[in-house]
C-alpha cells in the first residue's frame, strides 16, 4: 500500500529531514538521494541521510515509486528534466516547495506523462544544507497537499499517509489558495525581515556593532528568518510574485496608517491596534504552532 | 557604598524582575514597591516581588536611597509627581524606559531638585504584569545608562554597580544616541510586527484560522513581539516619534527597492540582499544575544 522506494532529489534541510524521518518512522521503505553539489552528496552519505546517495539524479530515481524534489523552486524544472528518462512510469512525483502553482507548472512541463501531486510541509528552520536536517522536523506541523483536478485518489491517499507517518497533519488545498495563504504567513514575513535587517546594517549614525549588541530589544527575532537560504527565497519571491506583491501592498497601507498615527500623536489608534494583535499570538500558542515560554524559552530565562 | 533601600514604582515584568533580582543578587538591600493597580499590588505581595508592597507611591519611597520607575513612558511624569514630597533629598532617581530623552525631561520637570540618571535595560519578554518577572531577566543583557552632563560620578558608579550586580553589562551613552539606536533595534521591529499581524488578521481571502494554522512558515516569529504590552508601546512610539519616523522612512525605501526587484524579476538583487543579511544573524549568535539552536530550540526540534 505505502511507498517502498523513495527518491529524494536535493539533500538540504528538507530533503535530509525527510530521509531521516523515513528511516525513523517508515523503516520498511528504502531511500535513495541525489544532490547537484558533490560536497553535499559526500556529507549526506556521511550522515546517512538516505540509504544510498547516487552520483546522478537519474540513478537515484531508477527504481523509485515516489520521487520528492527538495530543491529551490527555480531549480525544479531542470531537476525534473534530468530524471525524465529514468523515472519509472508508475512513480508519483511530488515536492516540498513553498509556492505551488509555479512548481506544478514546471514539473508538469518536464514530466508530462507522470502523476504529479505537489506538497508543502510548512516546517523549517533558519538553517540549511545537509547538516541541518533532523527526523522530527515535521512533527505537529502542517503539510499542505495541492492535488491537480482530476487527480488519482489512490496516489493522493498514499501521499497523505506518507506525510502523516512522518508526523505531519495534512491539509488538502487548491494551489492558488495555497500561494495566497503562504504569501501572508511566510513570504511577506521573510521579505520584511530581510528588509529590516538590511536597513539596520546600512545606517550611518548607528553602527552595525550597536545593532548587534542591542538586538535583544526585538530586532533579533527578525534576524532568524532573515538568515534563511538566499537561493530558495529568491526563487520563492519570483515564483509567487503576484500574491506577494498583493500582500505587500496591504501591509504598506497598514504601515502608513500607523505611521500617520505616530506623526499626529494618535495614541488611541496605536493602543487599539496593539491590543488587537495580542489575541493572534494566544491562538498560535493554543494551537501548538509556537512555544509559550517567554522569549521561546531562550537561554537564561528561568521563570520557574 | 551600594544602595540599601530600593523603591520600585510599577510592579510589572521589569519592576518585578528587578525586585526578584535584588533579593537574589543583592541580599543586603531592602526593597519596597508600589503599583497604581490594586490587583497588581496584591499579586506582587503574593509573589513577594519586593520585601514590602505599599498602598501609596509616597509610602514606598519614604526611606529610599534609589527609586526606579518601571511604568510606561507616558506615566513617568505623573508617577514622579506623586512621590516628589516624600522622596529623601539624597535619593537617586532612575527608570527602565525604552526612550531616554522624553523620560529625562518628564522626570526632571517633576523632580527638579533630585539627582536623576535614566537607564534602560535592553531585556524583556512578550509577557507583562506581576506574574511575568523573574530574577535572571537581566543576565548577559545590556543596560544602557544615559547620565546627564554634568553628572554625579559617585551616584553614576553606584548605579552601574547596581545593574552589574543584577547580571547586566552596562554601557554609558548619550540619551539622543540611545533613542536612535533603540529606534532601529527595538521600536521599528515592534512597529513592523504589530503592522503585519494586523494586516494578516484583516484579509478577506485568507481566514484568520488559516493564518494561525500555517504560522510556522515565518509569521509566528512576528507575533511574539506583537504581543507586548500595548500601553507601553503606544507611549514609546509617541515619546520617540522623530527617531522612529526617521527609521521607518529608511525601511520603507528599502522595502520599495525589494518590491521593485520582485516586480521586475531581478533575482540577482534579491539574492545579493538575502546573502548579506545572514552575516548579521551570525554575529548576534556569536555575541550571545540570541539562541543558536534552530528555531530557538522550539519544542520537538531535536537535532542531536
Amino acid at each position: 500500500m505505502s511507498f517502498q522506494r523513495i527518491a529524494i532529489i536535493g539533500l538540504g534541510l528538507l530533503g535530509g529531514s525527510i530521509g531521516l524521518a523515513v528511516r525513523e518512522y517508515l523503516p520498511g521503505a528504502r531511500t535513495t538521494g541525489y544532490d547537484s553539489n558533490p560536497a553535499t552528496r559526500l556529507r549526506a552519505a556521511g550522515r546517512a541521510l538516505v540509504d544510498q546517495v547516487h552520483d546522478t539524479a537519474a540513478d537515484a530515481v531508477r527504481e523509485a515509486d515516489l520521487v520528492i524534489f527538495c530543491v529551490p523552486p527555480g531549480a525544479m524544472g531542470d531537476a525534473a528534466r534530468e530524471i525524465a528518462a529514468a523515472l519509472p512510469a508508475a512513480a508519483l512525483v511530488s515536492d516540498v516547495g513553498s509556492c505551488k502553482q509555479a512548481i506544478a507548472r514546471a514539473l508538469g512541463e518536464a514530466l508530462p506523462n507522470h502523476a504529479i501531486i505537489p506538497a508543502h510541509p510548512v516546517a523549517g528552520t533558519e538553517n540549511s544544507g545537509p547538516d541541518a536536517g533532523f527526523a522530527t522536523l515535521f512533527h505537529n506541523r502542517w503539510c499542505i497537499v495541492t492535488p491537480p483536478e482530476p487527480g488519482d485518489l489512490v496516489l493522493l491517499s498514499k501521499l497523505v499517509a506518507f506525510w502523516e507517518a512522518l508526523g505531519a497533519n495534512v491539509e488538502i488545498m487548491d494551489a492558488q489558495h495555497h500561494d495566497l495563504v503562504l504569501a501572508v504567513t511566510s513570504h511577506l514575513p521573510h521579505l520584511i525581515a530581510y528588509t529590516i535587517v538590511g536597513t539596520a546594517s546600512d545606517l550611518e549614525d548607528v553602527t552595525q556593532s550597536e545593532v548587534i549588541k542591542y538586538s535583544a530589544g526585538g530586532f533579533r527575532d527578525f534576524t532568524r528568518i532573515a538568515a534563511s537560504d538566499p537561493t530558495m527565497w529568491r526563487d520563492v519571491f519570483l515564483a509567487n510574485r503576484d500574491a506577494v506583491l498583493e500582500m505587500l501592498q496591504r501591509f504598506t497601507e497598514d504601515l502608513t496608517a500607523l505611521q500617520r498615527a505616530i506623526r499626529v500623536g494618535d495614541g488611541k489608534q496605536l493602543f487599539d491596534h496593539f491590543t488587537r494583535t495580542r489575541a493572534i499570538r494566544r491562538s498560535i500558542i493554543a494551537e501548538g504552532q509556537d512555544d509559550a515560554r517567554p522569549d521561546f524559552g531562550r537561554a537564561d530565562h528561568d521563570t520557574a
